[in-house]
């Protein structure tokens, strides 16, 4: 099959339109697409150069290629469709019925959606990313009283990278505590933790694939034992379950997958929208 | 202004109905929205129960409920489409031209785009993230030989944010070196950075900006006085101009558009898609 090429176009990052477009386009799976971001079109120049590139590919290629665009502004979006290509564009088809039922008309703005319009959320995201980061080391002091969720689990469970997300995408504040010896050896928590314990969120994995992450880490030793691995697991699943911890299976899920389902679980707020 | 409900409906994460509906409310600024997300509706059931929700709204509120929903599966779809409210729903507007132009029917399978799917990308995206906080710090050596991007810039220029999301996102490694007293003094960089040239791209920010960020980590001393700021972000410029660093203000700009710019910038490709 020949390869398809897949534009997002946008006047701002191109997120939108690459997330847009994934969703759909990964519900064809036997293509092979080469997928191209071209972001920041906000002038008639850069609009007639993607145009310009787009027909070259077109020319050059068996397939039409297929393109994502978010373009606000009519007079860009008016050029960029002239290029030859399948043109799928949200505001073309959502904007209109939006103004209708809202009885107004859009702003047309470029950047709204992943700008600084809203310094607000930013800071936010930087505040959740920085309490994330200060949070996530078992050395020090922790800041449970300001967290929104306390993910717990063994050692590359999954907890920081869904810290971050949840910080970044959400700014949400997720402290991390990691479930280790100490607290296999007593059975239980510590009371700085078990203060907030409707705060936490246990993540496990299957061993199998826990002890896969972990040998490319370190392949050799304890810590990457097929042993090790069932017993830690073991153990911190009963710890979730002593101290009625709700708890996801992380092995088949994404990390947006495990963020959804935390603040699904914990009706936690996303306190900014992406 | 009465508020008015935006629900994002989703059989898996709801990031792609969120991500596509903030973009187009954001057009609308007078508008008061109350934001919603029913994610994992993946049962005749919970299509059901979102119905059930958004029809309580609908009824006790002056204005309709406006519904962005990425359903894959036709079943559900036709159940969600009950509901009281303004449909906006990806899938049916686009599955359909896609189908056409690629000859070949979608696979409506649910959880593609933010699913497991795709194992080797989820691996990526964790190295990436243990590679931006491995090497976020100055005092360790680092893996510059590894990275697809050195960021640069002072304290609080916004490195380490953009660096975790670079990984989470795009699955991206990038480093970051923090520019302090001792660049400032030499006026130049130590020979492991200077190795990597290519890979080098800058942050600045304006001073005010600056000084109301480290103030808040900080509100006394030099760290966050206004002649300092001014002085570390002076200098940090020299060294991006004397050795051709690409730089970006980022005064204005959100994570995202810091991140996409320095795509774009240095063409690093984008190691996974969102």
């Amino acid at each position: 099959m020949s390869q398809r090429t897949v534009y997002f176009l946008s006047d701002q990052t191109g997120v939108t339109a690459e997330t847009l477009g994934h969703s759909l386009i990964t519900q064809f799976d036997s293509q092979d697409f080469r997928q191209v971001t071209l972001p920041f079109i906000d002038s008639e120049d850069k609009a007639r150069e993607a145009v310009r590139k787009i027909n070259q590919v077109a020319e050059s290629s068996a397939t039409k290629p297929i393109i994502f665009s978010t373009l606000v502004q009519d007079d860009f979006r008016a050029i960029v469709r002239t290029a030859n290509g399948l043109h799928l564009d949200i505001f073309d088809v959502f904007l209109e019925p939006l103004e209708k039922e809202l009885n107004q008309k859009s702003t047309q703005t470029a950047g709204r959606a992943h700008g600084m319009s809203d310094m607000a959320s930013y800071m936010r995201r930087i505040e959740a990313t920085n309490f994330a980061l200060a949070n996530d080391d078992g050395a020090i002091t922790r800041n449970y009283e300001m967290a929104d969720v306390i993910l717990m689990g063994v050692s590359r469970s999954g907890k920081t990278p869904t810290c971050l997300y949840l910080a970044l995408q959400y700014g949400v504040f997720a402290a991390n505590f990691p479930l280790t010896d100490e607290e296999f050896e007593s059975g239980t928590l510590p009371d700085v933790v078990l203060k907030q314990r409707h705060k936490m969120f246990g993540l496990t994995i299957k061993p199998g694939r826990l002890q896969q992450i972990r040998k490319e880490r370190r392949a050799l030793g304890r810590y990457s034992s097929a042993q090790q691995v069932r017993f830690e697991l073991r153990e911190a699943e009963k710890i979730f379950q002593r101290f009625s911890i709700p708890y996801v299976d992380t092995t088949e899920f994404s990390i947006e997958e495990i963020a959804s389902r935390i603040l699904e679980s914990t009706g936690v707020d996303r306190r900014v929208r992406p």
